[in-house]
C-alpha cells in the first residue's frame, strides 16, 4: 500500500534488521502463523488510536467527543449509557490513566505509545540463576501472585516491534528505544469478567476494558520491577512497544480467532494482554492448539453480528484493508476503520464480537469445558448450532448487571 | 502527656471542633468504643512513621537503613531476607509508590501523609438520588466489583480526623484541608493472604503488605471517582488524613483485638484498611460483633509472641506508653515505639501479632468457619487450648511458599 509510508517519513529512525527472520519460519509454523515476503514492521503511527490524532479522515468531530468523554461524557437515558454507566466506565481507568498520564506533558503515554518506565533500576547485584527450569517457573509464581490471570514466554522477536513509536502531543516519531541484549517476552492474559460482558456494547460493559488496563498496569509493573530487583532488563509494555497478538500465540496463550483476537482455553476472547520484555535467561513456552482455526473457519457468529461489517465472513488474507493492518501475514484481518467508527459513534468502545464469540463463556462449569472440547472435534459444528440455539452470545440489559445479582466471574 | 504539643506547634492550623462530640456517645457505646473526656485528637506528626522523619529517638541508623532497603536491600543468607524475597517485596509496592511519589517533591506522600488527588473534578450533574437505600447497595457493589473485600459505611466523625498533617519534607505541618459538608466515611477491607503472612516476619511476608497497599491505593481511587462521577465529592485516603481502626469499627468491618488490629469476621486481622470521605447521602453501618473483645479477654497469644515485649497482656487502659499513641481511648495498647525498633532491626516490617493470631485463619474453610463460631461462645478458653495444641499460627519457613505449591487463599 503506497500511502503506508508518507514523504515525511524520517528514515534515519528506521530501525537496522538485527535479527535473521527466516530462523522463525519453524516456530512461525508451529504457531499457525504464516508470515510472507512481502512483511513489513508496523509503525505505531498507523494504529487506530494514533490516527484519530493525525490523520484527518479518522480524527472527526465523533472521534474527539469519543476521547473527551473519557472525562466528561455525554450520558443519555438508554440502558447503559447513563451517568452511572459512563462513571463506571471512566472511573475504572484511573489506575491506567495515573500510569499514562505521568509524561503528559511530553505526549509520553506510558502503557499506550510507550512502554512503563519503572521506579528502580535493575538491582546491580544479579542473582545467579542455577536453574533456567526453576527461574522459569519462579517468574511464573511470581506473575500469577501478582494477579496474571494467563502467563506464557516467548522468544524476543523484533519483527513485532513497531518501527517507531508516535508522540501524541508533537506528532513525531523516535526510535522505539528498547534495551540491548533482549532474550525474551513474558506474556500475560488479564480476564475481563464474563457477565459485564454480556451487555457489550455499553458504556457499563467498557468498564471491563478500563479495569482490565487498570489491573494490567499493575501486574506488569510488578512483574518488572520484580525481574529488576533480581538485577536483569525488563520492560514494563501494554499497548505500546509491539504488537501482542503474535508474540501472545507463540507464547502458548491461545490461538487466532476470526475476529482478530487472541482466543485463549480459560476465558475465550475476554482477556487483554501485556507484556514484559527482558534479558532474564528462561524457557520459551510451546504454541497450544484447542481447534480455534477449524472452528473459526466455520463460525462467523462475529462477522454477522458486527453492526458495521468490519469483520471478515471469508478465509485469511495475505493483505489487510488500509494503513492500520499489518501486511504480509495471512490472517483474517478486520477493518479497524469501520470498527473505531462505530466507538466514536457510540461514545464507547465497542466489542459485540467478543460478547457473541462461542469462546466467550464461564469455563469454570464443566459443561462449558466439555462444550469447548466438543467444538475442538469434527462435531465443531453441531456445537455452534446448539450454542445460537442456546442464546449464547445475546446481549444482557445493562440493567441487569446493575439489580445487584452480579457475582464475580471471570 | 506533656510532650505532645511542643512550643512550635502553629496554633494557627488546629481546626475548630465542628461537631457536637457527645452525640457520638451512643454509637460509640454501640461499638464498644470508649472515649473519655481527656481525649484529644491526633497529630499526624506523631505516628511512628513521620517521627522517624522528625524524633531523633527514631530516626536512628537503623531505622534510615529500613527505609533505604525499600530501594537498596540489604539482603542476607536467611531464608526469607535472601535477594528474591526482597525483590518480591520491593516489587510489590510498586502502585501505592507510584501513586505517594506524584508529589515527592513537595513532600507530598498520596496515600500515606496525604490524601490521594483524584484526576477529575466531581461532575458538574449531581445525580439524584432517590432512594439512599438503593444508592448505598449501589456503592457497596461498586466497591465490590473494584476489589474491595469488605466495605462498611460509617457517619463523617472529625474525632479521628489528624488535627494537622505532616510534610516529609519540609518537616512542617499543615493543615487536613478535607472539603466541607462531608456527612460518611466508607471504609474498606482488602484482605492480605493466608499462606504468605504465615511466614512472618520475613522480607517474603512483608510482600503481602505491599501488595496490599498497591492493591487498596487502586481501590479507593476507583471508588473515589466513581462517586465524583456522579458529581458528589470524595475524597480517597489510605493511611493518610484520619485514624482508620475506629471508622472500620463504627462501619462494621470487624471488632478491636489486643494487638492493635481491627479483626474481621472473614479475613481476622489479615486486612489493610482504606477509606472515602463523602458527601452523599448513604445509609451507615451497624457494628458487628462476633466475641472478638471477650475472646482477646483470655487470649494472650499476640503479647507471648511479640519478641521486643510491644503489646500489652493487661487491661485496656485510658493513655498510651508515648506520644505516638492515642490517650483518652479506654483500649489495649500497643508500645509502637519497641514495635517499629524490631522493624528497624528486622530490615522489614514484621506481623509476627497478625500471624499468631488464633483469627488468622482461611475462614472459606467451613470447620474454620465452625471454630470461629466457637471461639465467641464460651467455650473459647477450649478454643484456644485447641488452636496451640494444633500447632496454628507456628511461622512456616519462607522456602514453602517458594517451593511453588502455593495456591492463591484470601
Amino acid at each position: 500500500m503506497s500511502d503506508r509510508k508518507p514523504a515525511e517519513w524520517p528514515a534515519n529512525i528506521r530501525p537496522e534488521k538485527t535479527q535473521d527472520w527466516d530462523a522463525f519460519k519453524e516456530s512461525d509454523t508451529e504457531a499457525g502463523i504464516q508470515v510472507n515476503d512481502d512483511f513489513e514492521r508496523f509503525e505505531q503511527r498507523n494504529d487506530m488510536f494514533c490516527r484519530s490524532q493525525w490523520d484527518e479522515k479518522i480524527a472527526t468531530k465523533a472521534a474527539m467527543e469519543f476521547w473527551r468523554g473519557h472525562r466528561k461524557p455525554n450520558f443519555r437515558k438508554g440502558d447503559g449509557f447513563r451517568q452511572r454507566d459512563f462513571a463506571l466506565r471512566n472511573a475504572s481507568w484511573v489506575m491506567a490513566s495515573s500510569i499514562m498520564e505521568r509524561g503528559f506533558s511530553e505526549g509520553i503515554r506510558e502503557g499506550f505509545t510507550d512502554d512503563i518506565k519503572q521506579f528502580h533500576p535493575p538491582d546491580s547485584n544479579k542473582v545467579k540463576i542455577e536453574s533456567v527450569e526453576d527461574m522459569t517457573r519462579e517468574i511464573k509464581q511470581v506473575a500469577k501472585y501478582f494477579g496474571a490471570d494467563l502467563v506464557g514466554i516467548t522468544e524476543y522477536d523484533e519483527r513485532w516491534v513497531y518501527t517507531s513509536k508516535f508522540n501524541v502531543r508533537t506528532k513525531e516519531e523516535s526510535p522505539v528505544a528498547l534495551p540491548e541484549g533482549l532474550t525474551s517476552v513474558i506474556m500475560v492474559g488479564h480476564a475481563m469478567e464474563y457477565d459485564i460482558i454480556k451487555s457489550m456494547p455499553s458504556a457499563l460493559a467498557s468498564t471491563a476494558v478500563g479495569k482490565g488496563y487498570s489491573t494490567e498496569a499493575a501486574i506488569v509493573m510488578h512483574i518488572a520491577q520484580y525481574i529488576r530487583n533480581l538485577g536483569y532488563e525488563a520492560v514494563g509494555s501494554m499497548n505500546d512497544t509491539s504488537l501482542t497478538i503474535p508474540q501472545a500465540i507463540k507464547a502458548g496463550l491461545g490461538e487466532y480467532g476470526r475476529h482478530n483476537m487472541l482466543i485463549t482455553r480459560d476465558f475465550g476472547p475476554r482477556v487483554r494482554i501485556s507484556k514484559i520484555f527482558t534479558d532474564m535467561p528462561l524457557y520459551h513456552d510451546k504454541p497450544i492448539k484447542f481447534g480455534v482455526t477449524e472452528f473459526c473457519e466455520e463460525c462467523r457468529r462475529c462477522y454477522e453480528a458486527c453492526p458495521v461489517d468490519a469483520i471478515t465472513g471469508g478465509p485469511p488474507t495475505n493483505s489487510g484493508h488500509n494503513k492500520s493492518n499489518v501486511d504480509g501475514v495471512e490472517k483474517w484481518t478486520t477493518n479497524c476503520e469501520k470498527c473505531f467508527g462505530y466507538w466514536t459513534a457510540l461514545r464507547t468502545d465497542c466489542a459485540i464480537c467478543m460478547r457473541v464469540c462461542p469462546y466467550n463463556k464461564n469455563f469454570s462449569k464443566w459443561y462449558m469445558r466439555a462444550a469447548r472440547w466438543l467444538a475442538g472435534t469434527a462435531l465443531r459444528k453441531l456445537m455452534l448450532w446448539l450454542d445460537i440455539r442456546l442464546g449464547y452470545g445475546e446481549r444482557d440489559m445493562p440493567q441487569k448487571w446493575w439489580s445487584g445479582d452480579y457475582q464475580k466471574l471471570k
